[in-house]
């Protein structure tokens, strides 16, 4: 991704790959072969030009690092973008998100791209034209997408990234690992010894961390990780149910289940009553997430708590410090789990 | 409230009691005792006005029925407006908004009032300097901010009206009254005769209205209405345990019980496990709302379906159409509610 100038060596070009210059605007419109005001228009979200235009300016723009060197007028907007909140915890995101914005006094536009994928299309032109002060996004952008937010000095910080992000982007997620490690060592500390785990799709970073979590917790504890007790499944009831259903019609069913996440846990609980189990006196369950109904479930959910409002405060609150410009020093946090033990799990009975 | 002009009849003032003619933006400046760029300054929601100037222009924008004729420049931004959003039937209502904005790409400004009440007072200036096509509020607004969006023509359609509202502001809400109706009616058929009813706060009107359709079917199979058997309680799952159990430990207890939402109804989960009886075979239960997580639990819950998403839609769809100076025929509209039979519910034992 390296740009070697080609042109003009010791010009305004050559000044790009000096990084103790601040580039300009005019060395901006020189590179691309436009004018001064075109590449303004570009940086400030407004109308009235081409798109190839467009293109040919915010590469420029990323190629040579300009960045505002002044703050700029600011919105008093941000944006929360969702891939789908349909899922209970987004509720607790979307919470913590517009209380921190709050105390800014800054208004959160709320977008959720959902199943039809071509709703995204216009969506990053309408934000460009909100000119927001940053981004929090519980959603994944392309690269294009991505390239046209850093033309104008936008921050984008990513909330629980599902996948490896490259090492500039900010984002703030929970510690997954540490998370699955301490409810796979709370049912080894109750006597499990054969404890099986859902894991959540292989791709998913947080799912994989977790699943490593409880394989750590395991091997800690001297017991083997075997993996007729380890199952992929998605993320959803009737996906732990299925995966849960496969795990106890074994010869050697498992005491103690570690689910992937809270909806999963229910499945497992449908599960358990479609066998004949009693929860926990015939198998004990752990979730993850801590989302509202897990306390009110019968019997009420053992689970790792994710401090969602706390992740989202804290994301929203990096990403208004970088779109006021400010330098901090840690811009990839991860905010602690911890277990909260409940009714679902006991010692086992064999 | 009615106006009686005292000064100069047959002049501007006169035209404001004439709602054939437009009252212009001169004449609320002279009623007001201010500039014409004062007027349009408050109306268009530009800094640069005293606090006390302002309240005079928005009472005499007021009281005169100034409206634009032409439609304003549109901010393609709406507000939806929380008290709060803690209930997990709040995702329901955030999708159902955003997703019908998306549609028209106006861009959804969210926000929860939450408990401390001062925040309240810097939302209506923010919302103000954002100028927003039209509000959707889940919350009440007082006199002051009412009048404060009538001034500058930005309309706000109430969602699902916790209160009596005055004639002339638009509101969407649902068939509480049929739909408790139905509740009961479905228990009165399974062959329950000792219904309970847990209902709201007795000021909430949709739980009025759900208590009222309780009634009406008990009416109408003949059956009495056993004052006993009613009881009012807050809305939350522990709320809904602590009614339930004063009910299930009299010495005649019912054999069904219906409460006013799903939150509750998990309380009566609670509670019937607390004192031995098992949902459905000792006990019947009947929520209302209708949840994502009403078909998780266990035994999976029969209750009223609210369509939340829809409601949200259709009070978006109206808010925006108000807000494009469209005129529509109904501004009031419930939205039909359905029993949704689970497992919570079967024929009385006894």
């Amino acid at each position: 991704m390296r740009h070697v100038e080609t042109g003009k060596p010791g010009g305004d070009l050559a000044s790009f790959a000096d990084h103790t210059r601040p580039v300009t605007i005019a060395a901006i419109a020189a590179s691309a072969g436009v004018s001064i005001p075109t590449v303004s228009k570009v940086i400030n979200g407004r109308s009235g030009v081409a798109a190839d235009t467009r293109a040919r300016v915010e590469a420029a723009i990323n190629q040579h690092g300009y960045r505002r060197t002044a703050p700029v007028t600011r919105s008093n907007m941000m944006e929360l973008v969702f891939d789908r909140i349909a899922d209970m915890w987004g509720l607790e995101i979307i919470r913590g998100v517009e209380r921190a914005a709050r105390q800014h006094r800054v208004g959160v536009v709320l977008t959720e791209f959902g199943p039809q994928r071509n709703a995204i299309r216009y969506w990053i032109e309408d934000t460009l034209a909100r000119r927001p002060d940053c981004l929090v996004m519980v959603a994944q952008l392309d690269t294009e997408q991505r390239q046209q937010l850093r033309a104008r000095g936008i921050p984008v910080v990513v909330f629980d990234p599902t996948v490896e992000l490259p090492e500039d982007v900010p984002f703030v997620g929970a510690t997954n690992w540490a998370g699955g490690r301490s409810a796979t060592r709370h049912l080894i500390e109750l006597g499990h010894r054969r404890i099986a785990m859902i894991g959540g799709p292989e791709h998913v970073l947080c799912c994989r961390a977790r699943l490593d979590g409880h394989r750590s917790a395991l091997d800690a504890a001297g017991l083997p990780v075997e993996s007729e007790l380890v199952v992929h499944a998605g993320l959803t009831h009737e996906d732990g149910r299925a995966a849960a259903l496969g795990l106890l019609r074994r010869p050697d069913p498992p005491t103690a289940i570690f689910a992937c996440n809270d909806l999963q846990a229910l499945g497992v609980y449908q599960a358990a009553r479609e066998v004949g189990l009693r929860i926990p006196t015939d198998l004990s369950v752990v979730g993850f997430d801590d989302l509202p109904m897990a306390a009110l479930v019968d019997p009420a959910l053992t689970t790792v708590h994710q401090p969602l409002l706390e992740m989202a405060s804290t994301a929203t609150e990096l990403a208004l410090a970088l779109g006021r410009g400010e330098r901090t020093s840690q811009v990839r946090l991860e905010l602690a789990t911890t277990l909260t033990v409940r009714e679902s799990t006991a010692p086992p009975v064999r």
